[in-house]
């Protein structure tokens, strides 16, 4: 196990197509073990989604693609976990 | 294990048939393995009604005409999960 | 292991007979593995408990009908878990 | 296992007998597995005490004696758990 | 295993000596397995501690006086836990 | 294991180079298990992000410097965590 | 295992040495498993740190030593942890 193993981004997408074909595509890519999607907020014309990725050696270009091919736009990557564990963030007094 | 793993979705439905229906109909469609209903609000004509769904290569539209059929209508989908392994949301500094 | 495997149940009941007795007439049902019972509010008259109820293949009349025998009424039911397996109701960013 | 299983009680006693007496002869009773007395609140002449009971089969009537022999008196059954197994109180979007 | 199993006791000491003299010393006694004690308040001449102790059969007034002995007084005891196994307080609706 | 096992950075770095290449940059060094960075704040010309690295022996200085070749500033050492087990930090009545 | 098992210490310390040189100090003390450092304040000449340190039979006055020897001051012992095995503090309902 190495490289990028989960990603969490802050998307912007249109409402069509549906967050579910957001995920099943991301869910098909070669390296990606699983893909969470929560809806964040409705608008109008868009929708902000949570898009939580777990794989193994990751392709942070590959998934962006995928994502902007589907209309969506990546607002901000606000977790990276890399290399041969899964480690979580740790919550500190500065938190 | 792939596809649509998990849906989480806000409905709207009227009193009758009572969410016990709605459970059992989908706890009965092939893919799923469990169904809970949590009951949001309870207004004069209609409830509001969180639906989880688990199970494996879920059929979104099959679910979808169950919900319609029994009378509901999905509101939204608040989180999709797909892929090999069951992946949850991750909370960050952004949450 | 099928049909509804958990229900939560907000009901109205007189003093008595006691939430003791509820509880055991409960889990003495056939498919009833276990009942938990707590009290939520106390009025001169009446009494408001949240009834959870665990089992395989849960007959809800026959709940209802015992719930009532002992003089309670059902409020509303709050949730409810069907399939092969107990699914929790997943926290969203829209709860 | 079958019956009552577990309790929680919410008790006034006097100062004397401690509630270390209690917990002892409670736990002394043949069905009781565990007895754990939570101090909630002391007054001048009374303390009010939250009493949770684990077992098999618990005598409710015999549970209550010994408290009333001990000067204590149950003020409400906050919960009662039955059957084969011991179930949890669920959480619900009406909590 | 039976008797007293574990007590949290609101203790208020004098400076000297140290917690952990008395984690110690109370630590040492025959049935006691461990011993936490947590810093809750320092004021001028004392402080309040509060002292988590586990154990089998735990002997109060042994351990009353041990606290004595060393210049600490039990001002209240906030948990008793007794009995063949170890039972957590359950919270419930009316807490 | 030994030495340097868990560190909590807290870090400013400019947009460029993404979080993404600090975490396999980091990922990659040899004493390092494990690398998490979660995005605290975005402005307009630089970026907050929480850094927190596991392994065995890590060499600061190592980190240090990659962080800063990446034109990164280690804000603040949040947690230090060493020795030959991983010590969570406890929560006291203090905090 | 006996004596003391876990410590936990408000301590106040110059900006120099870092943190990284008190846990590394401290976790090469032969009776320590290991230890944590928080940053809880940061001043203009000084910084406040939460360490918890975890061992078996651990020696106060050595772990002082170091501290004071690295110019740093123990304001307070926050929590003892003493005897067979760890015993975490228990909530009650007074805290």
């Amino acid at each position: 196990m190495k490289g990028l193993r989960r990603l969490v981004l802050d998307v912007l997408k249109p409402h069509e197509p549906k967050t579910i074909v957001f995920a099943l595509k991301l869910s098909e890519l070669e390296n990606v073990d699983g893909v969470n999607i929560h809806l964040s907020e409705i608008d109008q014309a868009t929708e902000n989604i949570k898009i939580t990725i777990l794989g193994n050696n990751l392709d942070y270009e590959q998934i962006k693609g995928v994502i902007e091919d589907l209309g969506g736009v990546i607002h901000s990557v606000d977790e990276v976990v890399a290399g041969k564990i899964i480690v979580e963030s740790v919550k500190t007094e500065q938190d």
